[in-house]
């Protein structure tokens, strides 16, 4: 399968991310970050861009620590379009129990994020590959009515947004080429308890393609006559699930920019990218892990990977 | 890795299932059976006949109904272990919910089961491989004893054990060359909430090798330096889940015997056939699907399991 066949020629690789960047207060069973970075354009970015340029639509107060504006630029990701508004960064703070399968909000600030518009320059606008984390669908839909052709666009969202505007979220998952939801997100979607069904479903709704995020239980691919699923790494020193699914779109969309195809055994490679990623990112809090790693840690996981799930294929009877 | 470096000839691919034969009540969001053939060896044994000769050692009452004899004849089952106590068969009754994950247990009458101590003959004694399904503990040291040399053996527990005799299911895990446990009996076993440190523990423990079964998520192979995973094969028509990990056993013990071969290669693909036979089992109540499928179905699902997992490792920077 390829999703799109587009321009031919791709004068960049660059990615466009459009999302939140926030400061995150994070309990968990293994320790405790303060005000660390975090929202999803922040562990998108920093996954991404192992793989391929990253430009960053998103707003910030103006208490925004410069040490992280410096950490975006050591990992060469463009901030012309980091606006910074008046008053105070998104904050959210949560914990996480024992089983580290979901968060327990104890608090979020929307601060500046709560009045956010997306505003695209020219460069934005012409991006080849787009990321939209999980804002407000109709926010979603305004970026991809600004772009220009894209090659990719692959989409996020949130249970926030399918409780309130199940519409408006179905009419991205029909707008973009890959529809990325979690578990839960998929079953309410789709109105669906087996994620097979469900996402059947969406297909059937007009998605073109969706991955289904199951956490330590890995993802699911789904497009027209095509499925492929991808294990989780299992990590040795899980610290923070935080930011596990927009370091997984980091590392699936990187790997197709990176690539420049969208075929089927890109896709393939892509799905073991982002689940190489997902895996560094929840070793440590805020994205500090994806920021360190390089090509060496990550080829390595992916080589894992394969091992851990490659079988020849021979006759069997 | 090869896990047993035994016999270099092995006379015959003869598997034997020490295990229960059992009259299930089984009430699913899909439908219902009453008193159909359940059991661990029955599940087991419709599984692994399709790829090497079975024999069963169990214990059923004196109203064990002559077609579900016939059925396990069909599949060339040898029943000549297969003991009439005096008294009623075991039955089971349970039910699940939409969800679909553990089956509530709405009544156990163990009947001539309470009082079941397997009689080895020498046929069976000589069998190179060994399924020894979820019994006392105590049982399975005592078959495992009186075996003579077999080339692989596969144990199986449930937590009702686990929780009163923990040092002898740990014994038994030692004992036999790959430990079946599925999520909760391995967590509640190692002490260890993260699957692959519960499998790590059990390792340093003394296993030589073990399988967690994650039901819905596929399973996890671990030994010594070795870790394969396999998602499950996604069923469109989930009927009841009763039985998958029997079935998974008899796919996996089958694709051993039948390959005659404990190498990592045949490990992969062992748990592919065991995920396959897991999944057939699914769709229909009873050990019914896989009594009728066929190796071109089988062989149908290995490839598509394939299909689903493979990717092309190359060079990423």
């Amino acid at each position: 399968m390829t999703l799109r066949r587009g321009r031919l020629t791709t004068p960049t690789q660059d990615i466009l991310v459009v999302g939140s960047v926030a400061l995150d207060s994070v309990k968990t069973p293994f320790g405790e970050a303060v005000e660390a970075l975090g929202g999803s354009a922040s562990y998108f970015a920093c996954s991404a861009s192992h793989f391929a340029p990253v430009r960053i639509v998103a707003v910030v107060g103006e208490d925004f620590p410069d040490v992280h504006r410096a950490l975006f630029k050591r990992r060469g990701v463009d901030l012309a379009g980091l606006e910074t508004g008046k008053g105070r960064t998104f904050r959210w703070r949560g914990e996480y129990a024992a089983e580290l399968g979901h968060a327990r909000t104890l608090e979020t600030q929307l601060n500046v994020f709560s009045t956010f518009h997306p505003r695209l320059d020219a460069g934005h606008r012409a991006c080849p590959y787009v990321f939209l984390a999980n804002i407000d669908p109709d926010l979603q839909l305004e970026v991809l009515g600004q772009m220009r052709d894209p090659l990719l666009t692959l989409s996020d969202t949130m249970n926030y947004w399918i409780a309130r505007k199940p519409d408006r979220v179905l009419e991205v998952l029909r707008q973009v080429d890959v529809a990325l939801l979690n578990e839960e997100e998929a079953r309410a979607l789709a109105g669906e308890t087996q994620l097979v069904k469900a996402a059947d479903r969406l297909i059937e709704q007009g998605a073109r393609a969706v991955i289904i995020k199951k956490g330590e239980h890995g993802a699911l691919f789904q497009a027209a006559g095509e499925r492929f699923i991808t294990p989780a790494f299992p990590v040795e020193t899980l610290t923070d699930p935080t930011g596990a699914g927009d370091s997984f779109a980091g590392g699936f969309l990187g790997w197709l920019a990176r690539c420049g195809r969208t075929d089927g055994a890109v896709l393939r490679q892509a799905l073991a990218a982002g689940t190489a990623m997902a895996s560094i990112a929840i070793e440590g809090f805020s994205p500090m892990r994806l920021a360190e790693t390089d090509s060496e840690e990550i080829s390595h996981r992916v080589e894992v990977l394969h091992r851990m799930v490659h079988f020849d294929l021979e006759p069997m009877f």
